[in-house]
């Protein structure tokens, strides 16, 4: 059964490997990655249409207003947002497309997107994640605090995901994702027309 | 994450290849079978609590009454059923326990346990369903026809399912239900007490 790609949203607190996880799914399987549109000048060696969709503060306001944005926010004075014809384009080509989002901009795509597959990824602990923030070694414990706090907010969230994916082992966390996009494409949503196919060519 | 196992309901068209399927399961992988009860009479080789519980017409109903069944029909002046006692206390103990169930059976099964995990199997083609119940060369055309249109009957009930497997070969229909499995096992509301202990324990 082939048919339209999913709709793969991730998200899950900083410090969970989740970018990681992204990049390891696109270089090994057959995956898209959404591309954000912003405000944010374009900078050297970004292309349009790969790292973002750059448009002018006029333009991204006129598709808020028809209602092109899967999610938006603003971040540093620029907006960034997720234009809903990109993701349509990719999945009518079949192709599975991800969406790395944070949870707030994740609880406005499933309005949207009711059907989508939501991700949400965890390191085994807290202390892990903590963990892990600390060894980056590039922020001071403030930032570190901040982000550990919106860490406990965001799981508190956790059942508006459909899957919960812990990052123990990387390759253990791109198995199991792989394994919920094979299973949702067994979804019995997805096969309408084959029934239909079926019950009217029963003598075929 | 271990926990509670998951209850499997099995459904698909006489044909389908699902008593197959169902065999290899249990061979192959780590799940137990739904035991029946019926009220007809234990035959020789049979055993009590192995290939039935075998109850009089007094137990089955008082069981009815009771609402310790989860699902039950009369065929050939005999009643069979599924007793819930038997399911709830394998999955308590982690295992995944399989039901195979025929649609009306199912349906029954599916207002009790919304949370089970429904799979309809069918062939790739009707005819190809007609195909193996004329090989099997045990039956009369007209039970044939009968089974036939019951499996159109039943393949218009599969929205009511959650996941299709088309058994075009045994060996992909059963990793195909190994993988729906495995993603069950990652839904988030498996992992409400994941998260609490989590939350719980941010400095542990």
């Amino acid at each position: 059964m082939k048919g339209e790609g999913l709709k793969i949203v991730i998200s899950g607190p900083s410090g969970s490997g989740k970018g990681t996880i992204v990049q390891e799914l696109l270089k090994q399987g057959d995956y898209k990655l959404s591309i954000s549109a912003t405000t944010r000048k374009q900078r050297t060696g970004e292309i349009e249409g790969k790292h973002y969709f750059f448009k002018s503060k006029q333009e991204f306001d006129s598709m808020i207003e028809k209602d092109e944005m899967l999610e938006y926010a603003k971040f540093c004075n620029n907006y960034y947002g997720t234009p809903k014809e990109y993701v349509d384009n990719t999945i009518k080509l079949g192709h599975d497309i991800i969406l790395e989002i944070e949870v707030q901009g994740a609880l406005q795509v499933k309005k949207k997107y009711n059907e989508a597959v939501f991700i949400f990824i965890m390191t085994p602990t807290f202390k892990e994640l903590k963990n892990r923030l600390v060894s980056r070694n590039t922020e001071s414990m403030d930032i570190i605090n901040n982000r550990l706090t919106r860490a406990c907010e965001e799981l508190s969230l956790f059942k508006e995901y459909d899957y919960i994916v812990i990052n123990d082992n990387l390759e253990d966390a791109i198995r199991e994702i792989n394994t919920i996009v094979a299973a949702e494409k067994l979804k019995s949503g997805r096969y309408e027309n084959f029934i239909k196919n079926v019950l009217a060519n029963q003598e075929a």
